[in-house]
């Protein structure tokens, strides 16, 4: 029937149609510098280390600008070596300190040529990295160690590749256990609400998320060396990871493939997985639109996946995986991490690179509203106290600027004053994380980001009531270290503060150093860690104390 | 704080996780041959035109095979010449009749060589095509032209790139509309759900959606002259197009860009795009995810938008676009086209290259049932009906088999029925749509896909209740004319059937060709017409008749 079909006006039309459709790959690397194969791979291998976090592994930026070759051809390779070497004004940092002068050249160049396009990862192939270590019917009914399992803390030893297992009771390391490179979260079971019947107690089973993807579970019921009990690798690149309030699900969240992937919570093996590539807040596509952040909902069976570069929060509903909902909320970019108010059913996000807090109703499924704050906020585990003028409040700290912002964030009691900002306080340093404690007078805030080693090694502690600044603690003096990240006990009498020992990061020189809460004054160290980054009171998580 | 950072350990897992990003684009084209640069333009128009809708653009594949250049380049210049010349058995049709020698060759050329990417398509640049012919404001309060125009057909004149707006009373053709290129589908504003409270008649505008991603309002009040009120462009090649059921929002599916975007029914200015790219019901990741397929939802404030190559149903909720709820379904490989049951709430979709139908239930927002059939099923607009034996029954036509699949589709009220196959009735030839009425003994069935030009322009009619053939109603026997899909008139009376002038698709020497329901009598004929494809009976359409 199409023998003699003619085209006509038609042909005019598709001719117009595929004008647009010019190929993207033919005019590739014309004027581009080129590298030879090795260094090329080399370069890849340290741009996927030190660079694609900011500017992602396509290069076309986020909280870093683009390096595409339409701008990096246009600065030229001299320039490029010196923006590396030195930083820039705009909060790129020095790289001269971390990358030799033929490592900077090769990056210049690796810069100009055109982004390699990493490879995707089927759930087949996750499959196949999924590994038993202890069989879920070896698992024992009650703890095999006689420590209060309950007040452990779960380290992050971010360089060594490793999570510590603290005593909290007892100051003492328990197990160094071996997971993915540079583990970026931790996260355990939670308490949820009252219709989950969790199968395990409640803050049992731990789960890491290494920047490699890699995924593992850990039983803290188990001997120290059998805590390891599953594994699995879901992305090449990673950022978070969650567990469902009724504990039978885990996701993690890749940053490349851009993709969040739903587990069994028991086995580790990956049953769906979702595309987080889509359509950003301005209506345009974004190939590499990240996961960023992944937190359980406390009053709803549903997880909240934050795609940084779409500006979108998803709320994922995993009460049937197979006919998954999804609420997709247009907020801001690029979102980066967040925190639960104290009735769990507000979630306040920081959308950095717009200096804006982003809060969602999870009740209701949408957006709440947007506050603006300073400059980049990031909170961290974040903080939530009351206020005696505004009520129940949340704040954050910021990477660009030694400010803590409070806003209320009571809208049913405290409507005139909520998602509005209640007061600031000016810290000596801009800074990571922030954190409090129900029990608690006070507020404490790192300052990780300032340039000075002085600010940078101490952490400021302010009071509730007077919004005043009521001590500055230097946790470390010795040089290449830096304090970063506060958790509180099982109790809320101390206060646990990370020692980083970045410049000596092969060896177990980090600590951590444990405060009165209330005296502030240092009660102990405990010595042996590396780069000792998150920790996790495994009580005040599983129980959302904040 | 880097300053001297060490990698240690770490380095070692870098290595071994950036080796698994290779490049994709560094070892392209090595054996290929290849073209000039017009040729490949040429060969690319070509392709798009007439091979992207079975091999995509991308040449993945999907109903028709991969067409990558690890596929093509084993094969060779002279098979692939000779495959798009002649044809195969696996179902590709002879292109020997459509192209010259000079264009096959290219474009056996053109499919060794790595695929071009086309561009994306913002929601900036689609605003930018958005055109305003007559103004809101100016739109009439009542019909212009004194017509019945609920017995209105609108008809798809696909070769000349029109919708013909014709008299169902009078027979009468009202006008020809110009819109998109070889257009789909036309939807109007349908009869919704209680709570809906459309601002205008229900039925009185029609959104045509043109291959070329073109869309345009037509009103049917509106003097012939001035029924095209608005149009916009929302891809570069595009299949389907819905209207909410409060009539507030119009959503159109993208073939390319793989997304769906949701514009105003008023004025169709685009207000949110969401890519349709994902993770299919095997695990692996689709970028050329294509939205074949989208319905307005009768009981739910949702659309059903069928994701071909994920396999998955999307029911979009468009109740707050802002924060997008959207459930996504596991379903089968490769969604086409689909129709409600007669109460709504269950919608019916083949999944044509799994033979299979997919059911899914719009209240609960899940998979239902999937149904297997026979070789590609297709039931176009659809056909409802109640058995005698097996109560409310939904059937497809097939394009692999002359076969009507006939299946319960009440599980309220007949549970051992529901969603099994009933029957089937054998026909003369594989066809592409199926239609009936609620007031009609009669079941039609058109046979477009069969070879012989005897049966293809014959459609066939059964007995409801004796499953018989009644009458096989030989159209037309005019040489490269074809018969295919039919449509009932306002009440029921009468059945339209298109008579196809592909071999003479510039001139207006088609036809639709008017039957008596009850007499199965020709009553006269609609000369005047260019390749009438899909027609559309307001007031069937507006009230689910079918």
């Amino acid at each position: 029937m199409r023998k003699t079909l003619k085209l006509g006006k038609l042909a005019a039309a598709v001719t117009l149609t595929t004008a647009a459709l010019s190929g993207s790959t033919a005019f590739a690397a014309a004027k581009s510098p080129t590298l030879s194969e090795a260094d090329f791979e080399t370069a890849k291998t340290l741009y996927f280390q030190r660079c694609a976090g900011c500017h992602g592994v396509l290069r076309k930026g986020a909280t870093g600008k683009s390096l595409l070759p339409e701008e990096t051809l246009k600065k030229g390779q001299k320039r490029l070596e010196k923006i590396i070497s030195y930083g820039t004004e705009g909060g790129m940092n020095n790289f001269d300190d971390i990358f030799s002068k033929k490592e900077i050249s090769m990056l210049a160049t690796y810069i100009q040529m055109e982004p390699p396009v990493p490879p995707e990862m089927s759930l087949d192939m996750m499959k196949k990295h999924t590994k038993e270590y202890v069989a879920p019917k070896d698992y024992p009914t009650k703890p095999l160690h006689g420590r209060n399992w309950k007040n452990f803390f779960v380290v992050i030893e971010r360089d060594a590749g490793k999570a510590a297992i603290v005593d909290g009771d007892k100051h003492e390391i328990v197990a160094h256990i071996d997971t993915g490179y540079a583990v970026h979260v931790i996260k355990g079971t939670e308490k949820h609400h009252k219709d989950a019947k969790p199968k395990y107690d409640v803050g049992r089973f731990w789960y890491t998320i290494g920047r490699d993807g890699k995924v593992n579970k850990i039983d803290l019921f188990q001997e120290p060396e059998k805590m390891l009990v599953a594994e699995t690798k879901m992305a090449y690149d990673a950022r978070d990871i969650a567990v469902s309030g009724d504990g039978k699900y885990v996701i993690a969240g890749g940053y490349w493939p851009p993709h969040f992937v739903i587990m069994d919570a028991e086995t580790l093996d990956p049953l769906k997985v979702v595309s987080s590539r889509g359509i950003n807040v301005d209506g345009e596509y974004v190939n590499e639109a990240r996961v960023a952040a992944i937190y359980t909902t406390p009053n709803e069976s549903t997880w909240m996946v934050a795609i940084k570069e779409l500006g979108q929060m998803w709320q994922v509903d995993y009460s049937d995986i197979a006919n998954l909902r999804i609420e997709q909320m247009d907020t801001a970019k690029f979102l980066h991490d967040g925190f639960f108010d104290p009735t769990g059913r507000y979630f306040q996000i920081a959308a950095n690179a717009s200096n804006q807090m982003v809060v969602v109703d999870t009740k209701e499924r949408k957006l709440e509203k947007i506050i603006d704050v300073a400059s980049l906020p990031h909170p961290g585990p974040g903080a939530n106290w009351t206020d005696k003028k505004c009520g129940p409040v949340g704040a954050t700290t910021h990477l660009g600027k030694g400010e803590v912002s409070v806003w209320g964030n009571d809208p049913i009691n405290h409507p005139d004053q909520a998602w509005k900002l209640c007061y600031t306080v000016e810290t000596d340093g801009a800074g990571v994380f922030i954190r409090t404690h129900p029990d608690s007078q006070y507020v404490w805030a790192d300052q990780l980001k300032h340039p000075e080693p002085e600010v940078q090694q101490s952490v400021q502690v302010f009071d509730k009531d007077t919004h005043k600044i009521v001590k500055t603690i230097r946790v470390t003096e010795e040089e290449g270290k830096a304090a970063l990240h506060m958790e509180f006990n099982q109790d809320g009498t101390e206060v646990w503060v990370s020692v980083w020992n970045r410049a000596d990061a092969s060896n177990p020189t980090g600590e951590i150093v444990v405060y009165d809460a209330k005296t502030l004054e240092e009660k102990t160290r405990i010595k042996g860690l590396t780069t000792p980054t998150g920790k996790f009171n495994v009580y005040n998580r599983m129980n959302h104390k904040t």
